[in-house]
């Protein structure tokens, strides 16, 4: 969560301008840099439709290194074919000729709408400025302008230590739209000064991804834009960290994703509640994974949580059609403390009405114990709602 | 669709009531009945959560003879254990003992909430007059009692012949939540006077399903109630249909089935637009029913069709996702008439304004071609509103 003092990071500097690239003439291109070569991991789509940015940043973080992350709202840069790759290569280039350093040592991500090809005047005019004003506490001004139909800007830290010696991580994300998250573009730029190898860091943040952003609503798709990258760039001074510190800095990494991809399920459109799925008792690991995305990405689920209502009988008919091993008569379901349902049966008004009060709350869970095994799961999801109708239904006018 | 005289049909009656099992007062109990042992055919949910009277019922269908169909909204007498499939049974009996027939001979059908059990003294008190109001011409306040969500009776004719012998095929069907079927309830039920083999009968109607209601909106998958019963009385005097005769008669089924699952789709929970996805150019059969339910289903192109925005970049991104051969530079994407996609690039705002237009109306196609290969198929959908999450985060209160 946010601290008081604005967020800083040994060795980065960030900057953020309004390029023109939003309609709304806000702020939309924001510029990382990281004062030595960092090392860097990275984590894309898995869209067979992948945007240009993602396309070059795939190629450019081969090398393990980098040095700059160019990152604009208002375009995708997504099916924009040669001439859109294109333009996210001249985007490198041009941050990589102020910045003096190589086109390769620059990551590019985007997002907003999807087609269109990058005002490409209004970035090269942007450059200068985006560079003339990198500063240390220039985080907070970078977080706001990859927004999109973001509410607030979304910021999480840890500290852990290597040998005694202090190393921070500090995460940015955008991303707001959880009903189909594989169409919401998410980005999340984590910069750490630990010193570590890109092979640990690499098996890092791939552990750190798999039970945050991949357990966030519905089904572990992604947008054609969808980036999570990770830079280290070794100015904490510590030795290398042995198992165990590998260990520590895995689970801050997954703290500041896990904060990250709640705060993008609060801030999902239209949300009005965020609820924690819960499986146990399945047969499988597959079996609480699948039961947990099901239910959690069911219109009829998600739409009796917004309306406060206890309708465990559309959770019973997810269930039914997922596909997994259950037994009808095996099913226990609880809103927070309260079961409702036992052996597959209601029990009773009673139990419904103290669950309804439950759900009047912001955040709660929603756990089923499926009675087949000892795997378990959990996703978060929110609520479907008249809001992310509105918001949909209107984002390109 | 409806003609102007009152849908009737030889040799079967029917009648509806208010028993008092929907909240509302209106009519939630219908009968239909068959003068002689009809020959019956059924095709029912493939949820592992099957309600009591789907058990019922393919237990019944299986001596391929039947004369009654009872079917109540109002309680969908789901996820009731042992007490609901008595229930059902009680019904059955009921019915059979009031027409002076067997209980085997009578399929009973129920929509609505999941997990209360069934008002057994309102059953019980209503059906005496339920069997004493039968009559040729009660199949239009029959088709009205099953209504849930519903906005209309939805109801269906075809007329064909055999060896110069007229016969004729009636259906009748309730469901209106298109957005995830699986949980809206989808009943419908086809009468006929054609003589015909079980086998034969068996066989058409598994041809016309699954290029009707098993291609409206998103994914095949069936609530705990889904259940379509065809009848056939054999009145019309024909002999055994030939098999240039058995395709016509297909045809006639498919027909009538096609405007029913029409009329669903029309009907769609807060629906303003019919929309058919076709798919052409797919490496394969499966590739290309996948691709036309993953357009269909996406929420983001959903709310865009409400939007009559043609936003096809969430196009691009759902075929990304839906695991298909494909390649984004092949991709071709027309609003009816107007192409709006060549090659995976957009065409420009010209193209995207007549498009718009045409999305004004009430019914239009999408079609994508995905130049893989000479496979096709087509999904019916409908948009996504406010009005749907209104009415399902209200359903129970």
């Amino acid at each position: 969560m946010v601290k008081e003092q604005p967020p800083t990071i040994k060795g980065f500097k960030a900057s953020a301008v309004a390029a023109g690239l939003k309609k709304t003439g806000d702020r939309d291109l924001a510029l990382f840099f990281s004062e030595l070569p960092a090392a860097v991991s990275g984590v894309f789509t898995t869209n067979q439709v992948k945007a240009a940015p993602v396309l070059l940043t795939q190629e450019h973080i081969r090398s393990g290194k980098a040095r700059a992350i160019i990152a604009n709202s208002g375009n995708a840069n997504a099916c924009t074919g040669k001439e859109g790759l294109e333009n996210a290569r001249r985007t490198a280039a041009l941050v990589a000729k102020e910045l003096g350093i190589e086109p390769e040592e620059v990551l590019v991500a985007s997002t907003g709408v999807i087609g269109a090809q990058m005002n490409m005047g209004a970035v090269e005019g942007a450059v200068p400025q985006l560079v003339g004003t990198l500063s240390p506490g220039g985080l907070q001004d970078a977080a706001r302008a990859i927004m999109t139909t973001d509410s607030f800007p979304k910021i999480s830290r840890f500290e852990g230590t290597v040998q005694g010696v202090p190393y921070h991580i500090l995460g940015i994300a955008k991303g707001a739209g959880m009903i189909m998250p594989q169409m919401a573009t998410m980005l999340c730029f984590v910069l750490s000064d630990i010193h570590v190898e890109r092979s640990d860091l690499d098996r890092a943040v791939s552990d750190a991804v798999q039970t945050t952003f991949n357990r966030i609503s519905v089904d572990g798709d992604t947008s054609t834009n969808d980036m999570v990258l990770v830079l280290a760039n070794g100015l904490a001074g510590n030795g290398l960290p042995n198992p165990e510190e590998m260990e520590l800095f895995t689970r801050g990494l997954t703290q500041v994703m896990g904060e990250l991809a709640t705060m993008i399920v609060r801030d999902g459109e239209g949300a009005t509640k965020v609820v924690h799925v819960r499986i146990r008792g399945a047969a499988t690991p597959h079996d609480a994974e699948t039961a947990a995305r099901v239910v959690a990405n069911s219109s009829l689920v998600k739409t009796a949580f917004y309306g406060q209502d206890p309708n465990w009988g559309r959770i019973m008919g997810a269930l039914g059609r997922a596909g997994i091993i259950m037994k009808e008569d095996a099913v226990d379901i609880w809103i927070n403390e309260v079961k409702i349902v036992e052996n597959g049966l209601g029990r009773g008004v009673r139990f419904e009405k103290e669950a309804a009060e439950q759900m009047k709350e912001a955040t709660f869970e929603l756990i089923i114990d499926l009675q087949q095994g000892g795997c378990e799961d959990r996703v978060i999801t929110c609520d479907l709602t008249h809001e992310y109708v509105s918001i949909n239904a209107d984002y390109r006018t």
